[in-house]
């Protein structure tokens, strides 16, 4: 069973796997004061984006867990102080904000309690951002791992893992959730460039978890593919516009082409927050420009490129709907059309 | 124009641009000895097939140019002694042996000369090993340009350009063709990992010519091309079989596939001497597997995955005929269906 979650709360201490030192240790790190807290989450300690969310929910209860108030509005104005300051860690991570926002609503809702009361419904909403993270996870692990079957090979692209989130991660959950049933998955994860997150963390994480994983660069994956090595490829999104059009780390799209051309079945792992129905298709999804010298210069040790050559270094690119098999989600998995899948599925959580 | 050649003979003085101090100097060394030449061959300060099969002529004429001997058996003896030292210098390297071989059949030819006479025989040899591969490079480089518009968006991938060959390259030929003719190229190279001879190498010679050259990494081809970026896809060939399938640097085939879907031309630029009609088709080509430890460790400095990671790394791929739009030999342009072409090319030469 996997036992690797990136932030843990335990017996009062809050503590995190430092992702700056994969893969190289494996280093739990005890945050004591809000200032390790920022700390943590500012230098990317902490990372991926619901795993940022579970993080800012026990560290501001943390940082809130032995104020001195007399009165709930002496609390209040502490707990927003804190809350401003933990915001001001990762001024992009939206789900830093939700996550925040979510504590201050069980606040306000709590009001009327004594303030230690507060502070144990504080505990208990940190403890549920978790958990639902987890739940959610887990669900998109088991509708995934129904698409798979023992011994097949599978390859993944970045790190949509266990240690992205609160547990199992989202397009690599079913592996997990598949290797404890004694599925022999072979998978395998492409390094990344430029930022190396498959090679730093997710060859790390399957690895540490015993699951056979071999390491390949991006442009490796057609010959991989064309071997009769790939049976299927899981990928993770991080927003997908309502006609299934998918934004991925750099180089997803390409993956799924190569997979469509080789037809082997292409997976892509969208929690339904991250499917956004007012962007009507991909073309709409702005893509962030990231700095050239991540591509040009060795993890910044030594220039591998002539000094002043021009680079083009976006950090995501859009799958079109057409080259995705499925979509699973925490609710289900989704086929094309997409348009009417995902409208239906809005449509059957709003009746609810 | 184009000025950057990687081996120069002037003067008497041997001169090689130093690969190893690339992208970061432009250094044409001086080799004096032939302990001289044989490290450059041995350390790489010379590299690609062509361009080491003109530092091997050269390399052997300037070993024997002050060599004394009474008689055309003891000059023999002494040229033979240094062909066999220079020949261990790479002894994967068959354009090496190939030049080698041609300036002893030189040396035979010419016996009955003064042994001042066969020097300067030797000299002719190495010279017109030289000019004929900047011969055919041009040539590849007009059928080549034939194919293009001014002002396109061309997509490159690893190194076949002048620092590969005599001069020219094979698939940069055209670029550098057009370049002195004022097509305003937008070239995009791929790094090319794990070896990174993309960034390296190509970024560098097309930057140092003046061509309009942006880097990126593998994995951002099929964004370059969604985005309409890319016109053309140019590259270079290892082997080709008599079915038109070819061997190229790893990457090559999913290049090729993107190109394909995108609906992009695909040139793969083949001397004719790369072509191997024994060899039927590109399964029966064998790819060599290279030390994983270029794709775990950055440039062997840095960790970048988890300690013993398996890893796949294979130098080459097949590109299966069906992506290729056309082959660009130095004897003209080869189309689809390939078995037919390249029977008739070589029937040709053989009539001729």
């Amino acid at each position: 069973m996997i036992d690797i979650v990136p932030v843990k709360y335990e017996d009062g201490k809050m503590l995190i796997l430092d992702q700056t030192q994969l893969p190289c240790a494996k280093e739990y790190l005890e945050l004591k004061t809000k200032e390790d807290i920022w700390d943590a989450i500012y230098k990317l300690k902490v990372r991926g984006a619901p795993a940022i969310g579970v993080a800012a929910g026990y560290g501001l209860y943390h940082s809130v867990k032995d104020l001195e108030a007399g009165s709930y509005e002496s609390f209040r104005r502490q707990f927003m102080e804190i809350k401003e300051y933990l915001a001001s860690s990762r001024p992009t991570a939206v789900n830093l904000f939700w996550a925040l926002d979510k504590m201050e609503a069980s606040l306000i809702k709590a009001k009327d309690l004594s303030v230690a009361d507060i502070k144990d419904v504080l505990l208990k909403e940190a403890e549920l951002i978790r958990q639902e993270d987890e739940e959610a996870c887990k669900a998109m692990g088991e509708y995934g791992l129904s698409l798979l079957k023992p011994g097949m090979g599978i390859l993944t692209h970045c790190n949509a893992g266990t240690i992205a989130t609160a547990k199992y991660g989202t397009c690599l959950a079913p592996l997990y959730l598949g290797h404890d049933k004694g599925y022999d998955f072979k998978v395998f994860a492409d390094e990344t460039r430029p930022l190396l997150q498959g090679a730093r963390l997710t060859a790390w994480e399957l690895n540490e978890a015993g699951i056979d994983t071999t390491l390949i660069c991006d442009n490796m994956a057609s010959i991989v593919m064309k071997n009769g090595w790939v049976d299927a490829v899981v990928v993770g999104c991080d927003r997908m516009a309502a006609n299934g059009d998918g934004a991925n780390k750099i180089g997803t799209s390409g993956v799924a082409i190569l997979a469509h051309e080789y037809g082997i079945p292409f997976y892509m792992f969208v929690p339904t927050s991250t499917i956004d129905c007012n962007t009507k298709s991909g073309a709409e999804i702005h893509i962030e420009l990231r700095n050239g010298e991540e591509i040009s210069t060795l993890w910044y040790i030594k220039p591998m490129a002539p000094e002043g050559i021009k680079t083009y270094n976006p950090a995501f690119d859009v799958t079109d709907a057409k080259y995705i098999t499925a979509v699973v989600t925490e609710k289900g998995i989704l086929y094309p059309p997409y348009e009417d899948s995902i409208r239906k599925l809005f449509e059957q959580e709003e009746t609810k």
